[in-house]
């Protein structure tokens, strides 16, 4: 079983137009919303996560998704199970990490449950006001490809938790209290009038590039030379494969025409074709939508 | 821990002045949004629910806080966790049973992800549409109670369900495939003109009528024998409690001005003081906040 198969068997029964990016774009209401999970077993462990990293990184998770989408968080909504050896101070960390997270976001509702392991289920919908609203599938030939924020911190952090490596550097904080890139993704949907794709990095960078290629019909030419990524993180073995696949970076992709000052770092350009061209030491590679979703680790083992 | 404690626990952190009915008024939106979850071993068990009614039950849980908000359902996003063990032809069957619950209400989004139970949290936008959105801290002195749908079917249906007994009678169909009271709602929230209480019965008949009484500071007072209810529950033992305090039914409470010919079946009137006098064979029983949030069976227990 496969996410995006399973995916596919959704939009079968259901036949949604909304469905397939992050967030659903509800024009009559001019607004935009998203829904996420994180699992205790599956997206977290307890083990090296504290309440409120977990409910700071819960919100972040569903806010960056709306910024993606070129608008504006405004209201969110959470579930929270829990089981019985939690208490009210597991409550009362994770929420206050909801709102450390939460800005002006207006926590406005949900639901407190039991469950036999922790379950988060955040809701956040965001205000279009007049803004330019994103899809992954907008991207033209000719545009720009742009990134804002590190690749592979929050992959490498993970990595270090994982041998027991508690340390509080800048890897591990990537990954259990990362940074979103909402005045970057404001920009962007402030500033650029024809239609254009913008994703996060929640899935990883080549993820999102592939995303965005394949949705559009478009080929992405990219340059992992331009990719910014913190220089320490080459002290790890396929460092070069957490920049490209690691996820939950929270970074954003922004595919917009040339003219467009939006800041950021220029890592590329559309041009004919269909998915992903990555120049990495002077070589072109190419990355076929399959080969992102394999996550083809193995194109760097050398 | 209780629910209704760690809700002050959460209410004291992010300070929301959203959260105390089930559904969220976003005014400046002209929507009304809730989320509600449902936990394998907590709120259903596989072992007597398909996923075909586990989808649609899921929705309609959901669909009634919407409809009891006033309010008109329009969006969905729906988050499912799933075991390794669950295959495509599960998540199938629960998006066919989300569609048969939806008509017209569109499925926008959500995500799907692995669990080591069903977990599955969904999330429902209702568009105002100019009409009356209710709170349970609207009812005043001299307002009738009016009710909609029948009472104690889904707690008589589940007590037959952990008897092994799997019958298709309408108890058992209750609980698995619950009926909702979309239309007498939607009445009210057309015909109100005043501020007015409304609630669904999802967590009992009395939580219901205590949240609007204690909420709005009235006495509520009810007449047993008005309750409307199917005449077969009177062979369960303890039938009185499962009318009052079975939770999963999805009926509609609604406390308005006495002039308004909303249909349903009148139970009782609003009265200076506070909580629920209940007449039971010509006796006044009084119920506390305290009383009906420890569901107390042993009135009924002589």
């Amino acid at each position: 079983m496969r996410e995006k198969e399973l995916i596919d068997v959704i939009k079968n029964i259901i036949g949604s137009e909304y469905i397939g990016d992050d967030c659903a774009y509800l024009k009559d209401l001019g607004v935009v919303v998203t829904q996420d999970s994180l699992v205790e077993g599956v997206h977290f462990s307890l083990e090296y996560m504290t309440p409120k990293q977990l409910g700071y990184k819960s919100a972040m998770v569903n806010l960056s998704d709306v910024y993606a989408s070129g608008s504006e968080p405004k209201y969110m909504t959470i579930s929270l199970s829990l089981p019985k050896d939690k208490d009210e101070n597991f409550v009362k960390e994770f929420y206050e990490g909801i709102k450390s997270a939460c800005g002006d976001v207006k926590v406005v509702g949900g639901d407190i449950t039991g469950a036999d392991r922790v379950f988060v289920s955040i809701c956040v919908i965001g205000k279009t006001n007049e803004r330019n609203i994103s899809s992954r599938s907008n991207a033209k030939e000719g545009y720009k490809v742009v990134v804002s924020g590190l690749h592979g911190l929050s992959a490498a952090g993970l990595s270090l938790l994982k041998k027991g490596d508690y340390s509080n550097n800048e890897f591990v904080k990537a990954h259990l209290e990362p940074e979103i890139q909402g005045e970057f993704a404001l920009k962007v949907s402030g500033m650029v009038k024809e239609p254009y794709g913008m994703m996060d990095t929640s899935d990883g960078l080549m993820d999102a590039l592939s995303a965005i290629a394949n949705e559009s019909g478009v080929l992405l030419e990219v340059d992992f030379d331009k990719i910014s990524y913190d220089k320490n993180i080459e002290k790890f073995e396929n460092w070069q494969n957490m920049v490209l696949f690691g996820g939950e970076d929270y970074g954003i992709v922004a595919v917009v025409p040339e003219e467009y000052n939006v800041g950021g770092t220029k890592i590329g350009k559309v041009k004919f074709g269909l998915g992903v061209d990555l120049i990495f030491n002077g070589e072109k590679r190419h990355y076929s939508k399959e080969d992102v979703e394999n996550k083809v680790f193995n194109h760097f083992n050398y």
